[in-house]
């Protein structure tokens, strides 16, 4: 396996990739004497992108790879110097190490609003220099692993293929790849991301392949023989019925006729399902039944829903733009919170209730039935591992009796003084873990419309926590 | 001036960042005994995204340094190789240079639907390698550039800000700051894009600086200590109106005391006409008419506009996830298709007329009335370099005069066989280009409802050639 593609990609210099508050905070925090002071800050979303029900928790590999190469090199110290920062933080920055602590939920886990799936501990100056990159990396990998696993229950045990690199969010088409596949997609036509995270990468043909020929035949023919153990002809360059289909089917003859097999053949345009099920009657009507049909062109998960719906005979859909870019969201709403300092819990008071945080050092902890299902997550201090019930976390005596579930703590400690302990894990194996959460989530939280809302609580005690905090600022600030 | 981020990021493996099939189809060609055939790809987009009238592009330079740096290294042959390539093949990669054509419009340039922005021209191997990396860059560089646009446009001449690198998508941010800028944005949060690009960064603090304090007013303080020359303090930690503005007003008369001046005050919550009018109403009372009221939270160009329309005092607009991200469309359509092929002009015939391609190697002209203002644009084949009228690409008969208009080349030649023919850019030159493009735009293509649409023409000769070529394959595949 090769190097992970982020902490490569920033090199040397990964300590820019911030904004620039970040650096005069620090800046502030060096200067005013309060550079070892601890810190701890939450990584949480308030809201479910798609209007799904659940979200994949994704990224967090490479956070932490990204953690460990973070730095201040030479070109990065050069233009802090250029931009007028002290002289002495610079010198700070250049030795800086990222030597905190993370806890985190596994990689790969559904999760819900208000969990504070990631808590990074350390100085006030580590916690709050890496805010943007934590961010950026596990904002974004969430959004199309969620994305990529709404495809997945659409698409049932078809195989899925990303093409999404042409129309991605310019460089984010690497991480978004690697989402994909660990959200539930078989394959990518991305070969940089297939190179350096271990994917499977595959390809068909393009129209131009077909235009480069003077007639539809002797491109398909000429494929054929030039790649006999995996052909998939694309039909649609002239008319997909009268001439794509027809020419596929004697090149897939000729083919078994010299004991090779025509794999499939892709539409790309016009109705995919009126033209799978012609195609498909074609195909088998000559005896091609093992012909796949791969279809593409601005497929997302209600497209795919609906060609499943009307029964469209597909085999494998290819989905690009919705996929890579999050069609219907765009970003995960994740914010990186500060909830202790100095050993203190805090507590950011808001005109809305929702915008302000959980104060202290919490954990998360997941409740099944005797099946397995989840029936709630529960939130609470770190110092109180047994309580009865959760509150809801805004509405003021709403309880929920979770003492006959059983319980398993979510969120576990992943980095330890900036030294990793999770062994990497094969992309693969995170998609499992997906694939089993999935599978553990109640039917209703996963449908597209108005999908049921899952119960996050928090403990007694981390309630009273935050209305004791409330009330003092609110006594101070009003 | 660094060097370009998006070579220096992908590396000695660049040719990786390419879809799966480019490389089956290379393969095709070099075993087909083909290497050596010449090809004219275009790049063009078929809709405007955020339902606009114009489309800025953007991303060339990035496109123009990675084809100069398009590489096959030692990490990328060995992959080829686990893949099942033909070995042959791979030795042909090791060397492989982009030794190609291309002409284009300028970066920054206004362009419209249907236009061939870029042209390239080589071997067909060359030309077919560089598609996905080509559709990748300037896609998602032209939507950005057009969001940030279509924000200058809402924001007049009040200073705009990038807050989006949080909540970009993914590495995407890299490039979404520079598209940003480019656009019409005069400052970035993102220190590593400033830094490779040359833009200017600026930050404020986060809600963590105040809550590192035992109370607000100390926050506040601390900070105009330590940053007397530029201090902005972040106003909604507890309670805008009752605490925060109170609390900035106070430090920011101790400020003026010391001879030094409070920058501003920034609002992230609530309701920003209210609150934004209700500070300066105050910090005018206490003789601080100078301090600035700077602005965030979920910006768009439409609450800008809002904003504007409600007289809110606003002085400065931090815009995040909408301006990184495209909101509102997520990615332009744009496609990369061949139009020549061993001398010959190409078509692809779909059932939809607007999915064929226009064919031959071809130029854009922009027709602009006396006072400079754009009329229409039209598109001619490469050799008719005069003609009187452009005809609609669609509508059978429908023509426009252009005889008594000013008439400019929009396409040059911008590389030749692989060598750089253009000077590089500042980002900030590019960004003068964008605004006086836009300057000469009328005013009904700029508004965001329903905006009157463009012109845009193809001469008689090459809807002659289209005709002919579609009659052909009509005659041929029907």
């Amino acid at each position: 396996m090769n190097e992970l593609p982020l902490p490569r990609i920033l090199g040397r210099d990964s300590g820019l990739y911030i904004d620039h508050y970040e650096l005069t905070m620090a800046q502030g925090y060096f200067l005013g004497g309060r550079k070892d002071t601890p810190a701890v800050f939450d990584y949480y979303f308030r809201k479910i992108p798609f209007e799904g029900g659940f979200v994949i928790f994704a990224g967090l590999e490479e956070l932490l790879a990204t953690l460990q190469e973070f730095r201040f090199g030479e070109t990065a110290c050069n233009y802090l110097a250029h931009l007028g920062f002290d002289r002495d933080f610079i010198s700070y920055l250049e030795s800086f190490r990222f030597s905190g602590d993370v806890h985190s939920v596994e990689e790969g886990e559904v999760v819900f609003p208000e969990e504070p799936c990631v808590r990074v501990e350390g100085n006030i100056i580590e916690t709050q220099l890496v805010e943007t990159l934590l961010l950026n990396i596990l904002n974004f990998n969430s959004l199309i692993a969620t994305k990529a696993a709404r495809i997945r229950l659409a698409a049932g045990e078809r195989l899925l293929v990303d093409f999404g690199l042409r129309r991605a969010q310019g460089l984010g088409g690497i991480q978004a790849s690697r989402a994909a596949i660990l959200g539930g997609f078989d394959q990518t036509s991305n070969v940089y991301s297939a190179c350096y995270y271990g994917l499977e990468s595959s390809g068909t043909m393009a129209h131009s392949w077909i235009q480069s020929f003077d007639d539809e035949l002797t491109a398909f023919r000429s494929y054929a023989e030039m790649f006999p153990d995996r052909c998939i002809l694309l039909v649609d360059t002239y008319n997909t019925l009268k001439s794509g289909i027809p020419n596929a089917i004697r090149v897939g003859l000729e083919m078994k006729e010299r004991g090779n097999q025509l794999t499939g053949i892709r539409l790309d345009s016009g109705d995919l399902a009126y033209l799978s099920k012609e195609s498909r009657r074609m195909l088998d009507e000559a005896g091609l039944n093992d012909v796949q049909i791969i279809v593409s062109n601005q497929l997302d998960e209600y497209v795919i829903k609906s060609l499943n719906e009307q029964g469209a005979p597909v085999d494998v859909f290819g989905v690009g733009t919705a996929l890579a870019t999050g069609k219907g969201a765009g970003a995960l709403d994740g914010v990186y919170k500060i909830s202790m300092v100095d050993g203190t819990p805090t507590l950011k008071v808001s005109d809305h209730m929702k915008k302000s945080n959980l104060p202290g050092r919490k954990s998360i902890y997941r409740f099944r039935d005797e099946s397995g299902n989840f029936v709630a997550d529960g939130i609470a201090l770190e110092d109180e591992p047994e309580f009865d019930f959760i509150c809801h976390p805004f509405e003021a005596g709403k309880k929920l009796d979770i003492s006959g579930y059983r319980k398993e703590k979510l969120s576990n400690k992943v980095m330890d003084h900036g030294n990793l302990l999770l062994k990497r894990s094969e992309v693969a194996h995170i998609a499992r873990r997906v694939r089993s959460g999935l599978g553990d989530l109640p039917v209703e939280h996963k449908r597209f419309m108005n999908p049921h809302i899952y119960k996050v609580g928090i403990s007694g005690k981390l309630l009273d926590l935050r209305e004791r905090l409330r009330n003092e600022k609110m006594k101070k600030y009003r």
